[in-house]
């Protein structure tokens, strides 16, 4: 996630590389924009690239999954699984039963923190172009836009026609939310709100991707 | 997962229904007996049946994860997603290249605490059949059985001619473990190895399943 003309580490990335991969000066690494953009490199004082850059094309359709806020750490892990997955929008939402609810100081602390967990699973995973992680939405915002479903339980199967899947809270959509939007099912048992969300993002990105 | 016949609570189950969940006497809920077949009830100093036994079919196709033990609460984490996706048994494996290794105390200690997360996470996702979660195996004594593929990149799809998919170790699997053996692909990024056991649940779990 560098700019590739000029690369330059981060203190953190730096530190990573030395201490936790045990890189030593000479060893081929890659770098990445984060835009779809990698080259091989060679580590040391300064990062010396020894190769040409390579384009990985955009994909051939864009997945998204926006998920209702949940308590703890579990946005985290949603988005790291997510991102590991290759689910390109990540949006999180407020629902009308979301007990679950940050004012701007957390939305904006918790924006930085999604983001910086999406940039560091997608360097653990490879994927060289960084998801877009969109602050906090209303449901409204999202939900009307072409393409989007709703998860819910006897919902038809996931389908690219739909390929933006939200996520209830723990309580479910209300009936003004589901209303007659398109709705998608994830199979016969009940998940939690964040097993719904990579459950979304598996079967989304299988289907875009098939096997490999 | 009583006995439907004199369900009887233990202490614990009886403490989240009365104080996390907030049943009062003569509120219905639900016991099942982890087998198949569940019924309704009313709550109270004793556990009254107010309906008929019902029983669950069997699933038309048992699917199973199998994966090498990775390190700190992740194989929890692993269990409790497999368990509320529908997956039917997990086996948690040591492979050639497997980092963490459990002794016979840690392993008899460990499979008492997944068997646990499975028996929760069962009750939390309404599933009236538990998982069967296997001690701790190693490799060749799954790999070899009919109907078993390795996750592996290039692999072909998830396929439900093998119901049965092993997750290797960070490290991967090792060239006499890949061998011949059948191989399906989890998709292009390179996934850590819970979130690989999680994508071949939701595949495995959907292909049999549909939405719903």
């Amino acid at each position: 996630m560098v700019d590739l003309e000029d690369p330059e580490l981060t203190v953190e990335d730096r530190h990573h590389l030395a201490t936790v991969l045990r890189l030593r000066d000479g060893d081929e690494m890659t770098i990445s924009d984060g835009l779809g953009r990698w080259q091989p490199c060679r580590f040391g004082a300064t990062i010396e690239p020894c190769g040409d850059p390579v384009l990985v094309p955009t994909p051939t359709l864009e997945v998204g999954v926006g998920f209702a806020l949940i308590k703890g750490d579990r946005p985290e892990l949603v988005v790291q699984k997510l991102t590991e997955m290759g689910v390109d929008r990540i949006v999180p939402l407020t629902a009308e039963r979301s007990v679950v609810r940050w004012d701007a100081e957390k939305a904006t602390r918790q924006f930085r923190r999604l983001e910086r967990v999406a940039r560091e699973a997608s360097m653990q995973s490879r994927r060289v172009r960084l998801p877009v992680v969109e602050s906090v939405a209303p449901f409204g915002s999202v939900a009307d836009a072409p393409g989007v479903a709703l998860a819910e339980s006897g919902g038809g199967p996931v389908d690219l026609a739909r390929p933006m899947l939200l996520v209830g809270p723990e309580g479910g959509w209300a009936a003004g939310e589901l209303s007659d939007r398109p709705r998608v099912g994830l199979g016969p048992t009940v998940l939690r709100a964040e097993t719904a969300a990579m459950v979304a993002g598996a079967l989304l990105t299988a289907l875009r991707d098939g096997g490999g």
